[in-house]
């Protein structure tokens, strides 16, 4: 059974204090299903899939029927899923499962968060704790700190700087510069990150991905072809978990999960990390996409930094990663983000990505996590 | 494919001031691993799938890595579900598709709610409320005055008085008397129902179901004589929807999921209501199991009231409904509530309901549903 997507769309990611939250939704399920390249009818979508993290961001719950009924109410089957930061990549494995095995035929994907519904920096950083294992969190320790824990480790052992980091989120922000759809559209140079304040040390505000509201939806079929000619194929997807305590894990500078994710999700495509030509991957903090590299097979154990250092993954260089300005420049509203990096493949992939095209893209991979990586969903695509 | 249950477990439903919302998971995580009768290794488990409504009740999100990292992070994978009261339904309904597909063999189910998490009953209605349509919980709406309008509407159209609606109170606390897992186990009369106080007319204290905390969670396996000599066969499983605000609905006293995923479930069972031994369904309020029974066939339209006035819902009753106490009763853990309806089922199945048994009971039913109907999901067992 062949599953591929036909339609995404994704609003600018932004703070969006005047806008409701349901309008939000409403307007990226509209927005998908005006980018089918055939046309498809509301009737035929038979699965709806809400991600989205907590009801803290955006006050809504049994969100699904709402969409099924905004659809017509035919015989469609809707959800939420949750998985933290991977709540995006758990729908799409969620659906891909579904329509692989025949239990549905077209399935609408809407990932949102509202993360400006809370007041304070301080309120929204006490949900996002929620998500780490319940021990670690209550001793206090926002994700900042773990992944500082990780970049700490990682220094430790490998000899990496604060200036390598840095050179992760000026390659992102520049990516990002592209990218109509970014929250931070700036350029930032290595000397602006490092005289950033310190959030946890080694890592500092400009190591960080933003907080901010956004929505995206996607429209994933087992009949693609008969929504467009030129679908982007779900060659592979799979979920694999790690310990949510970080201080559970034996080896503090490797995310198993994402590992364990890639190697499966590579194997299932028959692929290797030779064959990608873009990524989008979870760069919650600098430190993670670093590891990332590893763990995909970009570059050996403690070598990450290697290739950014030498533009490697750059827009212009081998392997783009994060062409669309990644969760550091595009931003991070938790349950859109996974659904928001399916989108960006789906468009580079067709060549239809603007300023931010990276050339000839004929395969592309997402990598999408969760916490400090206790959920990972790797997924392969070509066109 | 065969689906079947092949273990249980459910705390008793109880405000637990005291207990931790990560060790109420952990114990019924253990609980059910301990029912199997045969046994079941922890590495067995393939899939993971926690039902739970908002993280405002019990402050943790990214549940199902915990519970995948406590059974050992094999290559098991896990995520959340929510769909308001029906969360539990729904993670049955996923779980039912994954295994009947091959894409896993073992499900874990477990439901929670702590509801307590929060101080007061206001803010616990607030979020509540959040499973509602966006317009109708603008204005004010709390699901209690939502189905006072269709209690209203029904007995404006047929006749049934409060007192008709107190029978099913007096039925379902008499019922969950006999249940030690109910939370409040009080017997009481028509005229304690009539004396309480209303909370939206017509409807009072005593037609509402019970804010309190709980934890349940089923093995779900497509290898069930595996793990048991007696399992509990799924036979079908249908999930439908209804339009989330109850203002656009053509037919406020019907309930248009329930009547559709009871003809598909009952279809698909190849059954009729009449082959049904015992039923658990969703008493959020007493109006709320009348409609029930006439949107699964038992009775005709505007005759429910005949069968709780004549006794055929009573335990000992031609087809008893809710022999566990219901929500009314037992509670209603909105996370734990649909995967504790299954429970009952099971264990009346088995034979193992003690001094609520149902005696030869053969085929169950369960509906959960969630919000005002917005979404239902009915499942038909067997021995």
């Amino acid at each position: 059974m062949e599953v591929g997507v036909v339609g995404a769309y994704s609003l600018k990611y932004e703070l969006r204090s005047s806008k409701e939250v349901w309008d939000m939704i409403k307007e990226v399920v509209e927005g998908v299903l005006g980018k089918v390249d055939k046309g498809i009818g509301k009737d035929e979508i038979d699965l709806v899939i809400v991600s989205n993290f907590s009801d803290r961001f955006g006050g809504l719950t049994h969100t699904a029927p709402l969409v099924v009924s905004y659809l017509g109410l035919n015989s469609t089957k809707g959800f939420r899923v949750e998985n933290a930061c991977v709540s995006g990549g758990t729908a799409l494995y969620i659906a891909w499962n579904f329509l692989r095995s025949g239990l549905a035929k077209n399935a609408l994907i809407v990932g949102f968060e509202k993360m400006s519904y809370l007041p304070s920096s301080m309120e929204v950083n006490e949900v996002l704790m929620q998500a780490g294992h319940p021990e670690e969190v209550l001793v206090g320790s926002p994700f900042v700190s773990l992944y500082a824990l990780i970049a700490t480790a990682y220094m430790s052992r490998y000899g990496a700087r604060e200036e390598d980091l840095a050179l992760v989120a000026v390659k992102n922000h520049e990516n990002g510069l592209r990218n109509p759809l970014a929250a931070m559209q700036k350029k930032i140079s290595v000397e602006d990150v490092m005289k950033s304040p310190y959030v946890s040390w080694p890592l500092k505000l400009y190591d960080s991905s933003l907080i901010t509201d956004g929505a995206a939806a996607l429209i994933v079929s087992s009949e693609p072809r008969r929504y467009t000619d030129t679908p982007v194929m779900l060659r592979s997807i799979a979920m694999y978990h790690d310990h949510p305590g970080v201080s559970q894990r034996e080896d503090l500078t490797a995310l198993r999960a994402v590992r364990k994710a890639g190697e499966e999700a590579y194997r299932s495509a028959g692929i290797t990390p030779k064959d990608v030509d873009v990524m989008e991957v979870h760069d919650a903090f600098t430190i993670a996409e670093i590891i990332i590299y590893e763990m995909l097979g970009l570059a050996e154990r403690g070598r990450g930094v290697e290739l950014v250092r030498e533009g490697v993954t750059a827009f212009h260089g081998e392997i783009p990663v994060n062409p669309s300005g990644g969760l550091k420049s595009k931003g991070h509203p938790i349950g859109a983000t996974g659904v928001g990096m399916v989108a960006e493949i789906y468009w580079q992939l067709r060549g239809e990505a603007g300023e931010r095209q990276v050339p000839g893209a004929e395969v592309g991979l997402v990598e999408n996590h969760g916490g400090t990586g206790a959920t990972s969903v790797v997924a392969v695509f070509s066109r």
